[in-house]
């Protein structure tokens, strides 16, 4: 970083918002995922004139910028990949509005899921989107990835929701889009073109958001299958039954031996575990769904079948999905989730083909996701310092991409693109495609300055 | 049209799919709107080959081309204002394929709105966004204007549920976006960029569609306001209520009015009326909804609230909304639509802004709408051989939409800016915005071949 940018810097955003301290850049050249690289300097920005600024520097100064919320995404997103600025968007953390009669939710790009989710609870309204980072995750972050959750399949992922923005470009001038109403046809949507785009067009800095009213009542069941095949049918049969469940999420064999061999849950080590959540108003209703899902779960030789009675036992039944993120990363010193979606009559042949690639590439690739929308997250631990390892697990992804295109799937259900998945991106987008994103990037941010070389948007 | 281009043209899509009779090209000059503008030629192409023939013969030769579904926008999209060739997709009608295991319905441009809702119905499956013209309406034009439709609060406009599309550019290269899945964040989302772009931006020759499981259960409801912000408290109330109806519609009274001087329906001319639909899979469900609903009616004072007790009753309580636009369009020779959304909080107001801007320029502006998501429709039928009348009409239009502007509203929610909105983009979205929007259709159709004069996008 030249004295005279970090001294314009400074000058935009005050010395106590600018750090160069190495400790500062080691922790910023990093997200969770395994990819790194040190920034040159980072920024606490607090409004949408300081980000102008900012961008206006870097363009004149040619230096990549590179926003950040909390740092949470899986594919590299947050990573400066080519140094240049951290625009860290911490102190944008302000829920700006909440309209329960209009719902709408108003809030700067550092407001961390749970605090929305918090401020809406006492109106009984939700935000449907919830990644499972959401505790610390920022909405910023929501937006950048399109984030998903476990709600997907009955209530969407955060495009749905997103309704208007305010936005930084590129070349430092604030646009607004779209509107505060549920309904507009106004225009092309620039919105929706922004929501995905992993920081690379822009720079969000107020996001107004479509809230739900939460439905008051849910029930919840867990089916243990021993044979794998016999679960993906019971998947396939529920989505045809003509009931959307809330949740419907699974956890594979090796996912449950890796839980059980590092706590004491002692989880029956079975080829695959449902879980099921249906919602409602009614107690009828919830339990008219949620039969209609065991009906099928039993039909499909469930060995076991349990429903939980009360709250306390519906966590419990959560239990081993919510434990196997948390067991996964501390297995090893390096971790790689995927995030793989297919049509949904694909995921037994997916789930096959994980299988085959462990054996092929001896690795343990234990697999939980969102089995009513597809989406799965396979999760390898591995000794990142065993360069024989390292080089297997790379090339069981490359493969495992290359089966997901094939069978109709998506890179990506929920995370993004970012560096860990831009080599594969010609893979699912044809050439034309590509053309026209690397045109759009272009047209938006000449100079390559908003998150460089992520998404394969350099060609 | 040249002759050299008419040669080219029957080259490409042969001499029985060209026409340049008059006859054709006076229907071909107008859509549901009152804008007209006679085309050169009408083409009907069969494959995005043909297409993709036709826009480079058009780049070369520099005519417009404008697609055309059914016909019936009320904004002028589909009117050719520059001349040049009508692209008629009536010919790609075919459902290739529904799967229901895959929430998938993959369909031409050209399949109409109601042939989908009958292939999907023996299914139990249904597509949400419906069209009030949805028994002509094509899904191309759905797509075209983000089509809404009665159910738009609970389950959204058409961009929540296009996941792919197949599109000629306007240079002739064929893309294909998006993906098969339920979820994916996979480099930027240029499927919902196409969505609600009218035509501007590239020709789509293939949808991919998520489709929903229907509710097989409805409860219906019917309430009659003496006073209108009874009727306006009563809806925000609801939307505070924890319960997202599947429908919430307003009639007033303007409407009632004319709807009984010329049927013999023998409606109650209260200030509103308010028509409220729940669903679910049990009668407990859509009955606890319902419920809700009644007892806000009767807080806020209906002076009188009926249930549907069967099908046929309910059928009835949807009389007076359903035959409003078939009387209003029937009553003099001329028709404006308007298409306005508002916050929901705000509908009050806008009705109040639509009784005094009647007053003012001695107009009647019978209105019904989308109450449950803030989208209106005031709808003014007037002699259009009246100079004096045409521009008082104009002139209520002007200031409405200044109006709509000024409570955060959008000029439209599900009908689309085409000509009828283009002088008033300004007023909604900033000049940053209408630059970018105007840069996006540079960098797609340089030359403007596609859909010209739409949109306000020549600046």
């Amino acid at each position: 970083m030249e004295d005279k940018t970090k001294k314009a810097l400074i000058d935009i955003v005050g010395e106590e918002n600018y750090t160069d301290n190495l400790i500062d850049l080691i922790s910023y050249s990093k997200d969770a995922s395994e990819h790194r690289h040190r920034p040159d300097a980072a920024v606490w920005p607090a409004t949408a004139e300081e980000i102008s600024a900012i961008l206006k520097l870097a363009n004149k100064d040619r230096f990549p910028v590179v926003p950040r919320g909390a740092g949470t995404s899986l594919a590299g997103l947050a990573v400066p990949e080519k140094g240049g600025v951290i625009l860290d968007l911490v102190r944008m953390n302000k829920i700006i509005s909440v309209s329960v009669t209009d719902r709408l939710a108003i809030v700067q790009p550092g407001v961390v899921y749970a605090d929305l989710e918090r401020a809406l609870a006492p109106h009984d309204f939700f935000f449907p989107p919830d990644p499972a980072s959401g505790t610390v995750a920022t909405l910023g972050g929501n937006v950048a990835t399109n984030a998903g959750g476990i709600k997907g399949a009955k209530y969407g992922t955060t495009k749905d929701y997103v309704l208007a923005l305010q936005i930084v470009l590129p070349d430092g001038r604030v646009m607004r889009t779209g509107s505060k109403c549920m309904k507009s046809s106004s225009g092309y949507d620039l919105t929706k073109l922004f929501v995905g785009s992993e920081g690379t067009l822009g720079v969000v800095t107020e996001i107004t958001l479509k809230i739900n009213p939460k439905p008051s009542l849910t029930s919840t069941a867990m089916a243990t299958f021993e044979d794998l095949e016999d679960a993906g049918r019971a998947v396939s049969e529920i989505m045809h039954s003509g009931i959307l469940p809330s949740a419907l999420e699974v956890v594979d064999q090796q996912t449950l031996i890796a839980i059980n061999q590092n706590t004491d849950l002692n989880l029956p080590e079975v080829e695959a575990i449902l879980i099921a959540e249906t919602d409602g108003h009614t107690r009828e209703e919830t339990q008219f769904q949620l039969n209609k899902v065991i009906e099928i779960f039993k039909k499909n030789n469930a060995s076991t079948v349990k429903q939980a009675a009360t709250k306390e036992e519906a966590e419990a039944l959560w239990t081993a999905r919510k434990s196997a993120y948390a067991v996964m990363s501390r297995i090893n010193n390096s971790l790689a989730v995927e995030d793989l979606s297919v049509p949904m009559s694909k995921v037994p042949n997916i789930l096959k083909a994980l299988s085959d690639l462990a054996k092929k590439y001896d690795l343990k690739i234990p697999t939980v996701g969102h089995a009513g929308d597809g989406n799965l997250h396979p999760t390898i631990s591995y000794d990142g310092t065993n360069p024989d390892e390292v080089k297997r697990v790379e090339q069981a992804s490359a493969e495992l991409f290359e089966k997901v295109i094939e069978l109709g799937g998506t890179l990506t259900g929920e995370h993004g693109i970012g560096l860990a998945k831009a080599p594969f991106m010609h893979l699912e987008h044809d050439p034309v495609a590509m053309d026209v994103m690397r045109s759009i990037k272009k047209s938006f941010d000449p100079n390559n300055i908003l998150n460089p070389g992520k998404m394969a948007l350099e060609g």
